[in-house]
């Protein structure tokens, strides 16, 4: 196959200073393009997670205070800047626990702040550009770790993901789904695995869509088959995102990544994580530190209106899991691939 | 917690010359039971899967071909057996891959045809005393392999299993789920965990219902936590089925066992699979020779009304994997736990 990247779905849009967002909780069932005409939609579309992935959420919320600055370019610079603060906060909190938004709206603030113009439409303008330039970031973020990766995916391989850390959870075309268009780009054949990712199905109703929009070889397949599909020979390399890398490389991505790994390791298939080097969290020693967030019991046990289990059942509903550094053959950053003793080589590329 | 093993449901009654059967196909939403009042109904409720898992089918079946003969009773002999023989054969098309299902209707044909008395009437009584025989051996089957595995549970543990090998694929207590019913029974406090197993739920909707029924403490999980909950402390143990164990130990279960399987053996917890003697095929060296039925791809890209892929996906979706010897700890059998050097074991005991 050769993969057109131009057809890589995008989740955020910003046209003739109009900010689109795709609604991904409609996918795969619909297809829908918002425009967002206030401050209080997008608060509401980072909300209800029409807009998710950490990237993602940090690149709309930047163009999304633009959105909801324009009425305020008559005020004095004071007044403005007032907004653009009070404003900031008001996005941050749609989901408090997302990193890239706080860290997209302090940036946003202290450009606006820094500002040498004394008229609010001059800094209104400065703050688009830097919308704009978190966004270009993430983008050539994204294309960095694909062209760092790319050459891990051969001809004939089978690829697994689990998840999605694609283009519908970044600005650009991804973490883990990077290599894999740009190996794609580049004429390479090659089979796509998506594990499904109960309970929420980001692998079925997010992956598997992205990737066959951009007419990538993908296959679905619930997350208990992927021992039994790498027994059987069709799987050759994984590839997933992470939350969070520790300082000792141990990685927190997505409930099921780790079973993965350790099947991986079983079979003797290379496991690779993808990040943005600022994912590596070097204040963290070991995966250990890492807090995992438990979620309501509705999510696994309710589909629409079904009821799939008894209600009054106890759950468990860890969203995330801790893969240990000693099942992953290498992290794959903007900057390299680094391949072992990550202690070292992690302090040494990024402290 | 005390269990009483009265409170087990069961799904196939026989109570004053009537069958009645659970509709596992409303679980948990609704517990029906149906009474069967005519053979053709019984075929129905096989081949809609209203009873399922293959002692169960069995029984079930040697139940319904009485239930369909009660009409002939004052036909001559000659007549009488041949109703015998077709109405096993009609029964025997509800599900054409259930081995158990052939080998009850078998066995009732050969029991009618060996009769020495001359009345239909009580040819007819025979066979109902031989499917209550049946039913009465499966019960003492599951009760000598929970016999054998209960002391493998211990104060405090938590013991996973997976998909459903309960009293709802079972004319008993079930194979994987007799050890932990009887342990209850003797008082041991324990915890189940149950993984939801995708892509058709049958822990979620038949192994928590019938533990949560029989009071049994259980926890749900989706199948991709399972590792997270071994590396987390939760699962000292690990109870399966399986539907066919080949000569040299290689055990064919439900999809997603293998992960199961090799996650416990990165984590050092004992993996077991129990089954009836009759499960062990001799006739199939290894693992490899079983071959995996492949399903229809509605099951996992579709929930209810809710498309949770994109229709025109790729996708994999094998109903068993193979977990090799060399995961399994024992396999707990009605004439007690076979432990190590499963080649010549098994053919040492079964041979």
């Amino acid at each position: 196959m050769t993969v057109n990247i131009k057809n890589i779905p995008e989740c955020i849009l910003w046209e003739n200073n109009t900010l689109t967002l795709l609604d991904q909780t409609q996918l795969p069932e619909q297809v829908v393009y918002e425009e967002q005409h206030s401050i209080e939609q997008v608060w509401d579309s980072i909300k209800k997670l029409k807009v998710r992935g950490a990237p993602a959420i940090g690149v709309a919320a930047a163009y999304g205070l633009v959105v909801g600055l324009s009425g305020d370019v008559d005020k004095t610079k004071a007044d403005f800047l007032k907004a653009l603060s009070e404003k900031a906060s008001y996005l941050d909190s749609s989901r408090p626990t997302a990193v890239n938004l706080r860290w997209a709206m302090d940036r946003m603030v202290q450009v606006g702040n820094s500002c040498p113009q004394a008229e609010s439409r001059d800094i209104f303008q400065v703050l688009v550009e830097e919308a704009c330039r978190v966004e270009a970031e993430d983008r050539e973020l994204c294309r960095s770790i694909g062209e760092h990766g790319k050459s891990l995916i051969k001809e004939g391989m089978g690829v697994l993901t689990h998840c999605n850390a694609g283009s519908l959870a970044t600005g650009g075309m991804g973490t883990a789904l990077a290599p894999i268009y740009l190996a794609a780009e580049n004429g390479v054949s090659f089979k796509v695995y998506s594990d499904e990712t109960r309970p929420l199905l980001q692998g079925s109703r997010l992956t598997c869509w992205e990737l066959n929009q951009a007419g990538v070889d993908v296959t679905l397949q619930t997350d208990n088959m992927a021992a039994h599909m790498m027994q059987e020979g069709h799987i050759d390399l994984i590839i997933v995102g992470a939350d969070r890398v520790a300082a000792n490389g141990d990685a927190a991505n997505k409930i099921g990544t780790l079973s993965v790994a350790i099947a991986a390791n079983y079979f003797n298939i290379p496991f690779y994580v993808a990040v943005p080097s600022s994912t590596i969290d070097l204040s963290t020693p070991t995966g250990k530190e890492i807090e995992i967030e438990q979620r309501q019991k509705e999510e696994v046990i309710r589909w629409g209106e079904h009821v799939t289990a008894p209600t009054d059942i106890k759950v468990v509903n860890p969203a995330f899991d801790v893969t240990p550094h000693s099942l992953i053959a290498g992290i794959i950053t903007e900057k390299g691939v680094i391949r072992s003793s990550y202690l070292e080589n992690l302090k040494k590329n990024f402290s």
